[in-house]
């Protein structure tokens, strides 16, 4: 059967690159209104295209206006936005498994317009990549879904399991998915969100993400006197609040690189040595990574290695500071207030309410009596963890080690959020196979985006073999 | 022949307050080049005056033009500025001393305006003060040396001292005396510089300011990645510049408000016992002044008193402090660099380019190895300390009690600069004598400046004593 599907899937491979650019000449720019028609032709392409394969109940969903022609109605979300296209196909029976693949159809701007090599919407095939805005992110990456399910059905006249597809046209701009999940939870309800958004560590290394890190965010203003002051007038009696700033956070972490915030590390998940080894086997090159960023020295928790510390252990970084005389030249200000946006990603099982106000707490306490603090929790969001044995992950790696022919498949983190995720986890119950076919060179968010073909081709035939394993 | 001086000026207060207010009707706002013509208008009210009263080669230098009717003919600043008024009676005699009297008429802007009780320049009488801009600072404090000087003249004919006059239109502005001043040095050379611009530590405490801290100001840059990173993808691994700067901030003072740079006191001159003493019995009320500022809680070096720490001890502040994402809500960058401005106010005989260097060295010195650091030395200046025991502050202190009836005249310091006493102690040798006629509550650059009447007409008494006294 499988077989059948990667004979099929050959065949196909120049049908289905032409398809692609199709949907890649459409400048789905979601963060600027000058593309607002793009954004309908894009949604209403795709909404084409799912009907094509054979999908039930394929819908644009404007504005997030109640839909009733589906069961349950979908009900909107209160903020007006770019169209989701949804479309399901339920017919594989009660007992076959449900999956929710989610991509995004808008992209990034293209400016500066004048390092692409080739116009962004043009797609171009060179060097084995195809060039074009969006190819990779995610265009490329979600329509590997789209061709291995239409596969299925041409060849056998129906899916392997239950599919959910749900497309959304806002994740480079301001989402509110978050909402339209929320508000239609029997609508979307899954055992699995397949999510192909990510990338590989490596060429040649399919790789599986299965944690991310979370996010507690503080704002905090520390106040001295009530009114800006002359530095020669009161300067060496009246502690300057910048610099009681300063020292507190000097005082997040000690010399080790530890946070020194109290208990901070309680609900920390530790890694198994399993997980340490295969971070020490992966293919990460420490001096390279210095060079690209410019660095002459990495820096961070003793004990752990920068995979393990970016990935998988808490961190702490101030991503704002301001107070006094910012401006040109020399002005003595013995400034009134200062303040700092602070944040810390959390790890699994960290709470994030639970670290901001630890955050807080500390900060506070560490206050002298010189000064008044004010902190203010700014938002949060938790960590993600999907279990590495699971059903979905064990398909998925069988797929990517057929699809592609190696042995070569790796689990990897994440240290950032990819905020859907945990709405899925929360809202749905459902874990995320993050099983991205993008590489570090794809250029995403940045000019001469591309997508290597080999990973397209490979993307869909992964995708294919996956919900094969899953009937 | 005091006496007389006394007599004289009692009978003429009435119009000594009436000139007086003359002049504070001219709105002479240096800063506001609406108020150009004002300028000229205050200037050439000075210029005449200073003539009636029986100066010679009284001239207005406007834009600082090569006036070669004085001898030695005035050389032009390079900067176009506010006319000076100059005016000089040498016929004292080449054995007599030599005395600049030093002043400025150019004032404060008058916002805001609607927190005055009666109209900046529209000079009012109540409470025993005259409310105007510039009553105190400095119109009515140099009026008291012309209204002094012209009692001689009335009396006597003459003069008991040689004397230069000097006032500018910028102090209050961007002041181009300096220049003036290094251009002009054999026109102005003197014995004394004489400034009554000061105010006095309490009411009823005939005040004299012998030292004045300098200041040595830098900026450091604190480079980290080459480029604004995602603090999820790469926190925990890449070191913060802000975090790196506040920790290298931090380490500039310890725990006992110590600055911590090598060398750092080396020629730090200490307080006498004496001064200490002194420092101790002047009416200064440390809860009033933490109440005015609204801080619980006062820090500085241990060991040494609030007036102390201001007056007679280096102090280091960050005036300004910027990194990152400073708007409004959650960004989390980890910003590639982060600066800050800091100065030092230095002390006798500490000095500022060799301060500014030690602070430079010593930021380089405990930078990490993973940022660079850039520091600029933006501007600094010397401190001050004028010999308490010169005849010239004797003399001082002597008219101070006589004409105010008091036993109670005291020395004080102050804690800022005042550049122009560096000016007149560096180019011309001339120790300044700082008696000034200010109360604290004189609301200097606020709105209701005032001066009081009993420090106006005293004021007048104390500089024709001392006059006399130069003799």
């Amino acid at each position: 059967m499988q077989k059948k599907l990667l004979d099929y899937l050959e065949i196909e491979k120049e049908n289905h690159l032409m398809q692609l650019i199709d949907l890649l000449k459409i400048p789905t720019i979601s963060s600027d209104s000058k593309f607002n028609s793009a954004m309908k032709r894009g949604a209403t392409w795709l909404q084409n295209h799912i009907k094509e394969i054979g999908f039930n109940n394929v819908t644009i969903i404007e504005n997030r206006d109640k839909v009733k022609n589906i069961n349950p109605p979908v009900i909107s979300a209160n903020k007006k936005g770019h169209p989701i296209v949804y479309g399901e196909w339920l017919e594989a029976g009660p007992n076959a498994k449900t999956i929710l693949i989610y991509g995004h159809y808008d992209v990034q701007p293209v400016d500066p317009i004048n390092l692409w090599e080739t116009l962004p919407f043009e797609p171009t095939i060179r060097n084995g990549k195809i060039y074009a805005r969006g190819s990779s992110d995610d265009k490329g990456q979600f329509f590997c879904h789209l061709k291995a399910l239409e596969a299925h059905m041409k060849l056998f006249g129906k899916l392997p399991v239950n599919v959910k597809i749900l497309l959304e046209g806002e994740e480079e701009s301001d989402s509110s998915l978050d909402e339209f999940i929320i508000n239609n939870k029997e609508l979307l309800k899954c055992d699995y969100a397949v999510i192909s958004d990510t990338e590989w560590i490596a060429p040649d290394t399919p790789s599986i993400c299965y944690a991310l890190r979370g996010i507690a965010y503080v704002e905090v203003k520390v106040t001295g006197p009530n009114r800006d002051l002359h530095s020669g007038t009161f300067g060496g009696a009246v502690d300057n609040p910048i610099q009681v700033l300063a020292s507190m956070i000097s005082k997040l972490k000690d010399e080790h690189g530890k946070i020194t915030i109290p208990n901070f590390y309680d609900d920390v998940l530790e890694l198994t040595e399993e997980e340490r080894n295969e971070f020490k086997k992966l293919p990460f090159n420490e001096e390279n990574y210095k060079k690209d960023l410019g660095v002459a020295a990495l820096n961070g928790e003793a004990g752990y290695s920068t995979l393990e510390r970016t990935w998988a252990r808490p961190s702490l970084d101030v991503h704002g500071i301001t107070g006094g005389y910012t401006g040109e030249g020399a002005k003595t200000v013995l400034p009134s207030w200062a303040s700092a946006k602070i944040s810390s990603r959390i790890v699994p099982h960290q709470k994030p309410n639970e670290i901001s106000k630890k955050i807080a707490d500390y900060l506070r306490d560490i206050a002298p009596p010189t000064v008044k603090v004010e902190v203010d929790e700014l938002h949060y969001g938790g960590p993600v963890l999907v279990n590495r044995h699971g059903e979905g992950i064990t398909a998925a790696i069988k797929a990517f080690k057929k699809a592609f022919n190696t042995q070569k498949v790796v689990f990897m983190r994440e240290g950032g959020s990819i905020p859907i995720v945990t709405v899925f986890e929360n809202e749905l119950n459902a874990p995320s196979i993050l099983m991205g076919f993008g590489l570090p060179d794809d250029n995403i968010h940045s000019p001469n985006e591309s997508f290597a073909l080999e990973n397209f081709f490979g993307g869909i035939r992964t995708a294919a073999i996956f919900y094969d394993l899953l009937k």
